[in-house]
């Protein structure tokens, strides 16, 4: 029996690793439960999995939970309730499905704990991935990736070693844009921007896989989970979202991973690991899809993407300053406050303004992360 | 240091293997070489890679062969030779690359005596897999498949269970013939029949691709290798031949291999594993093929195929018999006895004629096979 608690479970990862767990009832129990805002929600899945602990953005809403649910169940709330639900509970897995760079001190305070770690919280790697990759390696915690990208390549690295890899390619569908020029892309608006073809995903995200920062955000995820250099990390447009990522070995034999796009089955994977067990989705046929289709990334139509990359060379507290522009501008965008293209001046302009900082500690990287947010809003 | 026989040496995968060799003189050795009738070739072997042993087909041939080269090579002939390069070398590793199910009794001689086995003669697990897999299994000797489809399944399998396969799944470029209808089929050359659109091979093996025996050679020797039903083995039209087979686990995950139409390849794999090396053939660059098309297998248009799933499901020594007919009437064919359509009749026939024996020993696979070749001869 694994003992699992959700950092974000009314999440699209959230709900559906939940979903994942519903199946095997007598593999796992829920020991702790983190919502933000979603109190109805999160009520119904307390109800459902009964958890120990559960946590919600602030004091009214855990208040108003409280009513809700059986006495005996803990309500935390704000950044301590993260932390609570982290590292105080007796689960032995924690899955980090929240957004932006609020999963990094929850996740590190997990790993601390010596809990492993279902991560689909890519900011927490793109921010600290030195102090996060360092800290797992000491207490002995494997990051188990939940990001289809990142299961992919874990998936196709199952018995092989890590120094026989030449290149992986990270598959990427272009997002809801990927057949408009950058001239169409001027006036598009925010519904337009959350369609995104292949998977059904929260807001961030998709405007992310727009932009295509949630494919500079894997490369740099990638750079630490599979201690890549970024010469080593290519990026492919694949439209299907079928080939999931792939792994070119020295031989230059390519091992990928395929399927439907559904998040159960990393999700499945990033628990059930090393084994694999019947899961919920459909079966993959390659004769009804048909073709599958692959072009060259255009870093030119995606500036984003070239950006992440000169991020992650640069290194140190450059990536983070990416990440936190990044997440500002998107919540920028879909308050209507600026247009689509100008999510990357947003970004461009932090950049230009930070000098990287080497190997930034914990605290250097919350004030980095604090500053570039600051920035973020006036640029 | 590896200890290396090759039977068959002067055949496409024979040369390919020493090329791969070639590449790495302070990796491997070559103890032993058997050729047919191109002495030619093989004498160039003989002086370029100094094997203790090598044997030919016949006495003339041999005596032919010893004026050409030093004398301490010792040369060898006939059935006699094949099972001395096999056996009675100081080779660890011994490459079975005939054609046929000529390479039965020196496959078996040689695990008898504890060498590892690199498995590119398929007839040899279709005629007696269980005799093979069994005394494999009893000896500790491992069969690394070189066929590109099974190194590709072997590959997916790296680090995974053999319980956890849903299916497996070889792909069929189609052959030479994959776009004419039956109906167009009638009256095609030799010559036309030759010309695979993917790989160059031997003649054998390339009509054998346009009959679809082929694959159905490759579903018995997966049922084998694997260890899976028939059920469990699906065989998918791929023009591209770059999805080289692929594995669906418990979990609907899909596991494929890829890589340009190169057999060195999965030689050069079946030579290194578990470990891989640089190898001589070309990078893969998907956004240069730009698409990859599937369809379903066509039952009809390939009957030989359907014939072959049946032979091993009826299993005992139907399978020997399918194939040695086969053998018959890729001769009868290449010869202009017989034509095209006429392989897939002389193999029903002859099946049609046999009750199959559960079971068989090898004593009783050689007599079977031997009358089916008889009935090929004049069906």
């Amino acid at each position: 029996m694994k003992r699992i608690s959700i950092l974000g479970s009314t999440g699209s990862v959230g709900t559906q690793t939940l979903d994942v767990i519903s199946h095997y009832p007598e593999h796992y129990s829920v020991e702790g439960l983190s919502g933000g805002y979603n109190i109805d929600l999160l009520t119904e899945q307390v109800l459902r999995f009964r958890p120990k602990k559960v946590s919600v953005a602030t004091k009214a809403l855990a208040d108003q939970l409280t009513a809700q649910i059986p006495s005996e169940i803990k309500v935390f709330h704000g950044e301590e309730g993260l932390l609570e639900i982290a590292a105080g509970t007796d689960a032995d897995y924690v899955v980090t499905a929240l957004v932006g760079s609020q999963g990094l001190r929850p996740t590190l305070a997990a790993i601390e704990e010596g809990k492993q770690i279902g991560l689909a919280n890519k900011e927490t790697l793109v921010s600290a991935g030195h102090l996060v990759t360092e800290l797992a390696a000491r207490r002995g915690v494997k990051l188990l990736p939940i990001d289809s990208e990142h299961s992919a390549i874990f998936q196709c690295l199952n018995g092989e070693s890590l120094e026989n890899i030449h290149t992986i390619t990270l598959t990427a569908s272009g997002g809801s844009f990927r057949d408009r020029t950058r001239e169409e892309l001027k006036d598009v608006t925010v519904e337009d921007a959350l369609k995104h073809p292949n998977w059904s995903m929260g807001a961030k995200i998709t405007i992310d896989s727009a932009t295509m920062v949630n494919k500079g955000l894997e490369v740099i995820e990638a750079h630490w989970l599979f201690n890549l250099s970024y010469h080593q990390i290519e990026v492919l447009i694949h439209p299907e979202s079928i080939i999931h990522s792939f792994v070119e070995f020295a031989d230059y034999s390519i091992i990928a991973q395929l399927g439907l796009p559904d998040m159960r089955v990393p999700i499945q994977y990033a628990l059930t690991y090393p084994t694999r067990m019947k899961s919920p989705t459909q079966r993959l046929r390659l004769s009804e899809i048909g073709k599958l289709n692959f072009r060259e990334m255009d870093y030119d139509r995606f500036p984003c993407l070239r950006m992440a990359y000169e991020s992650g060379r640069t290194g140190g507290s450059m990536p983070t300053v990416f990440n936190a522009a990044n997440e500002v501008a998107v919540e920028r965008f879909l308050r209507g406050d600026i247009k689509f293209l100008q999510i990357e001046d947003v970004i461009s302009n932090v950049l230009a303004k930070h000098s990287a900082v080497p190997f930034p500690d914990l605290q250097q990287i919350l004030e980095i992360d604090h500053w570039a947010r600051q920035a973020a809003v006036h640029a």
